[in-house]
This record gives structure tokens, C-alpha cells and sequence, in this order.
């Protein structure tokens, strides 16, 4: 076979606010492949299908000289993000052709990974679509049900805040709070959000665009726990109605990552209501619940009591815009973007 | 025998900013007692021996529709605080005039008790005066040891920052962080305050107030650990150059108890490096850690491996004083008001 493109999406230009197609990222097609024969040195060949695109990846696209807690993407090389492909061909002893991975993929059709330390073999369940595994059943999942459990101290009748609570980390923590048995208020940022939010089980849903945060948590609070993914004044506002030992979950602080982030006005709460607030990395808490997640939240998404809604793209050229989207919330439900069918 | 003079410290108006004595509280003798014929309807009759002076009292001189996680003082009445006092008559069952109790006082020479309810009966090492145990063997210490205990998750080798660490929290907290095997960076607002750190322990101790604090934490850190009794810029500090994982206790603010609080500069920084921070109220620890606390620390105390200075005042009726100094830091050690001799 001939060679063919390798599309790829290039990290371009650091972003000065929000991340534009076309000149944060750009689609590449310079480069090509030829599946039959190019060297894999002893690793494998993978053709990559589905991509997750999440909020945390604004933060790699910065300078090197930034520090943070993830590389930076490099100027003029593929981002790369949570993926799923499928094995075209391998030299690694026990994998098969067509054999399906999961891990961190560089964005581009066709992926030569050295070898399995980055990547696990997954399979699927018959009624679940790949892009499930890095959503719900996967890293995105993980994040709200192992930040949930390691964190939160939850108990029923307890009353939980959720930002974002129509993404694809905030629709879980809605439903895992539902289930043990908590009073579940949720944001989100437009009224199509707000629909998902109470069919997914939240007691209270607004739109925060359209209804101010601190009357509704007036009214519907005082909260115990806050699942915050927007930090900036909705967190200020989590923590003037907060109660008494409430414990926030700092997941993200998206009003921050483009047009840089506000000062938390009153930390003086953190000592006089005895909170707790903590940040946390998924790959530090899979150690303890990775058995437990997929024993509990597997079953309930193939069966359909947890529910999940995607907002999918078609085509790798699109990432760019479904990065943008993503910034913005213009998205409705996890964002995925579909690279190839198998 | 006649009836003789009570004399009282009463909160007399909320304050502005600091707490003005005279102004803010007076010290009032126009109440008497007959310590013979006061009836005690069952209670007990105690002669206030000692009190602590603490900067946590300062969110008590407020307005009494200000919410908070303690009582205001209540306007026209006695201040209280931590103290221990003599049984002059008792009529609780098992209780003998002579024994000496510890608990929240009133800020009166004489108290009259209703039961052991808010008190408990307490014995001292002869090697120990009254005060160590409001102070180092008290409330104090326990805030110092239990608070670390709970929070701090410190190992060998790893950096603690203290602030106020010659007040009398601060310096159990380097004390128990040096017996834990950690290097200890400690601040304090005079070079009399930087010569005991020292003397106690603390790898590196400077002045704030001649010192850069994010020069020093960004020569003798990053840190792992950060024991707040400040707030405000040094805490904004202590974010920015702490490590992944970091861990902040946050027992005071005081930069912004008198002077209104300054907003947190940059919260991302608890998402970005995976931060807890913790705040806390000693009562919710004592179930957990009182029978440590008293084998592990008070032995220390005795013994002189445990050190602790003390600013003693003689006079209830320059508490007021006391008061003032604490929230500006002008006493050195633990503030410790003598109100009587046995």
C-alpha cells in the first residue's frame, strides 16, 4: 500500500486568551504513513478513533518556561490527549491486530507508541460506544467518582453544589451525590444544560448566566460539599454559603484558564467555617479505587442507571474548534471528537 | 465576711479595626460579692487563678448578627477565655473546695459555675505553673499537636513553614515538626522572636518585617507543608512556593482580623499543584487526639524538651491591654493574664 496523510493537529502558537483554530492549532497534513511498512522498531502501529477533549488541556497550551502540573504541549508537535485506537499492527509480544488501547494519544490519525507502559488494552461492552471509555468509563468518570470518594465525606441529606454539572465530570458527581443520597444543586451555562441536569437526577438546576449563583445558594443552601470545575466568583459564592466543616473539591476553575483567574475574596472562611478544600489529580487516586470504579460505575452505565450525554465532531481537521468550544461551554455533554471508524 | 469587689472585664463596644482598652472593653469594679453567702444553687463558687489571652478572641468582639463559628461577646457583659481557677465552695458532689478547675471562664475574679458541665477538674506537675496549662498543656497545645496530627500527613525530610512560630501555637508547632525529622522554616515580627525560634528548633527563622517572605521561601523552600496563623500576603506566599501535594493548616488569619482580609491571590494554585487545605477547630479534634496529646506532649513540657515562653501580665484589669497587644503582636510567648495568687 501506498503511503497516505497522517493528519495531525499541531500545537502552533501559545494562545493569548481563548485558543483559536488555525492559530493556537492547526491541522496538518504534511506528513504520511505507510501502514505496511513503516519501521515500529518493536512497539505498535495504532489507528486512533476516538479523542477526548476536556478543559485541563488549556493548561498545556502554554509556554515551556511556565511550570504547571503538566507538561506543556510542545510548539510545532501534535497535542496529545486521553484516546482509544485500534492496532493495525504490532511487534509487542501478546498484543494482537486489532486489539483496542487506551491512553494518552498524540492527535493524529495514525500513533507509533514504543511499547504498552503509556497505553492498557481495553475491551468494550457490546451496547457501549468506544468514546464511553474516555468519558464516563474512563479518565472522566474516574475524576468524579474517585474525587467524590477520596474527598467529599459525604453524607445523606447532606447538600452538594455542582458546577458544570452538564459536563461530562459534573454529570457524574450529580448522579454518584443522587445516589448516596444527597440534596444535589447544579449549574451550568445555558437552559439546555440546565434540561440534562434534572434528568439526571439534580434536585435544583439553573443556569448561572441567567440566574445569580448567590441567591440560589441563599435560598437552596446552605451547601455541605462543592464540586467546583469554574472557581471565580461562583466559588466565592460556594463559600458564603457554605456551612460549617464543608468540603470543596477543586476540580477545575475554568472562569480562570483564559482570561486569568480571580482572587478568592474571602479566604478567611477556610478558618472560621473549618473547611476543607483540596485539588487532586486522578492519576494519584487510581491506586486505591481503579477496582471499585469499574465495579460500580461500569455496570451502571451499561445498564443505563447512570445516564451520560456526548457532544460528538466528526473529523481530527475539527479538534480545534472542539477546543475552543470546550473554553467557551458552548458544548453540550462530554466533548469527543471522532477521528475514524474502525 | 463582708462583701468585696468583683471586678469584671466587659465588652463594651465593637471595635473598629484594633481593640482599644477602655473603649473596646472596660474593666468595671461596681459589682460585689459575699463570697461566704453568695448563694450557688448547687454550683460552685471559683476564684479565677489565670486566663489566656488568644488572637482567636478578637472575632468574638463583634456585632451579634455577624455569623460566626463562635458566640460574639455579648455587649455589657464579661468577656470569656480559657482559664483555671480555685474552688472556693462547692456544692457539686465529689468536687472539694480547694481543687482547681479548667475551662472558659468569665473574665471576673469570682465565677459562679452551675455545674462541671463546661469545666473539668485538672492537677498540675509541681515543675509546671497554672499557665502551662492554658498555654503549651492547654488549649494551645492541643491546637498545635492535634491540628499537626490531623493534617499535616508529614514525613522525614520534608519542609514545614510557620508563621507567628514565637507565638504560643506557633512554637509547639515547630517543636512537634522538629521531632518529626522535618527541616522547619519559621516567621515571627521581631529579632527577639527570631532568637527564640531558633533556640527551639527552627532550621531557618527570620523577621518578617525586615525579610522578603517569598525570597526566603523561594532560597530555604519549596514547602510541603504550610501552619498559617496569618493569612494574607504571607499566604499568597506560601502558595507560590509550595510543592505538588502541598499541605495547609489554616489555624489563624491575623493579618486580616483587625484590619479586614485581604482576598487570596491566586487560588488556581489549588488545582494546579493538587494543594489541601484545612481549617479547623480544635474541639471537633480532642476526641481523637486528647489521650496522645496529654502522654506524648505534657511529659515534654515537664521534662524541658518541650519549650515555651510566656508573656505574663499581673491585673484583670489590664486584660484589655493584653488583648491589644496579642492582635498586634507586641507580647513575645504565650499572653497570659494572672488575675490572682492562691
Amino acid at each position: 500500500m501506498a503511503p497516505i496523510t497522517n493528519g495531525r493537529v499541531i500545537f502552533n502558537a501559545v494562545p493569548q486568551d481563548f485558543p483559536i483554530p488555525g492559530e493556537t492549532t492547526v491541522y496538518d497534513t504534511t506528513q504520511t504513513i505507510d501502514l505496511d511498512k513503516v519501521p515500529l522498531n518493536g512497539g505498535l502501529l495504532i489507528k486512533v478513533l476516538v479523542l477526548s477533549v476536556d478543559p485541563y488541556m488549556r493548561g498545556r497550551l502554554r509556554a515551556p518556561e511556565v511550570k504547571s502540573y503538566m507538561p506543556a504541549f510542545v510548539l510545532g508537535k501534535p497535542l496529545m490527549g486521553g484516546g482509544i485506537g485500534v492496532v493495525v499492527r504490532s511487534e509487542v509480544a501478546g498484543v494482537e491486530a486489532g486489539s483496542h488501547v487506551r491512553g494518552l494519544l498524540a492527535h493524529q490519525e495514525y500513533v507509533i507508541a514504543p511499547n504498552l507502559a503509556m497505553l492498557e488494552i481495553i475491551e468494550r461492552d457490546p451496547k457501549l460506544h468506544w468514546s464511553v471509555y474516555i468519558g464516563p468509563a474512563g479518565m472522566i468518570g474516574e475524576t468524579a467518582y474517585m474525587g467524590w470518594r477520596e474527598y467529599s465525606r459525604a453524607k445523606k441529606e447532606e447538600v452538594a453544589f455542582v458546577s458544570t454539572g452538564a459536563g461530562g465530570v459534573g454529570s457524574m458527581v450529580i448522579q454518584i451525590a443522587k445516589q448516596d443520597g444527597l440534596k444535589v444543586i447544579a449549574s451550568a451555562g445555558s437552559d439546555e444544560k440546565v434540561r440534562f441536569m434534572k434528568e439526571i437526577g439534580a434536585d435544583v438546576a439553573f443556569n448561572y448566566k441567567t440566574t445569580d449563583v448567590r441567591e440560589m445558594l441563599a435560598k437552596e443552601g446552605p451547601i455541605d460539599i462543592y464540586w467546583d470545575n469554574v472557581g471565580g466568583s461562583t466559588l466565592d459564592a460556594a463559600m458564603e454559603f457554605a456551612n460549617n466543616h464543608s468540603r470543596f473539591i477543586e476540580c477545575g476553575q475554568i472562569s480562570g484558564y483564559n482570561q486569568g483567574y480571580q482572587p478568592m475574596s474571602n479566604p478567611s472562611f477556610i478558618v472560621s467555617k473549618s473547611m476543607s478544600i483540596h485539588g487532586f489529580l486522578v492519576s494519584n487516586l487510581r491506586p486505591k479505587y481503579s477496582t471499585a470504579f469499574r465495579a460500580e460505575v461500569w455496570p451502571k452505565l451499561v445498564s443505563g442507571e447512570f445516564k451520560f450525554k456526548e457532544d460528538v465532531t466528526h473529523g481530527l481537521q475539527r479538534l480545534g474548534e472542539v477546543i475552543l468550544a470546550v473554553q467557551k461551554g458552548t458544548n453540550t455533554g462530554k466533548a469527543i471528537v471522532v477521528v475514524a471508524e474502525e
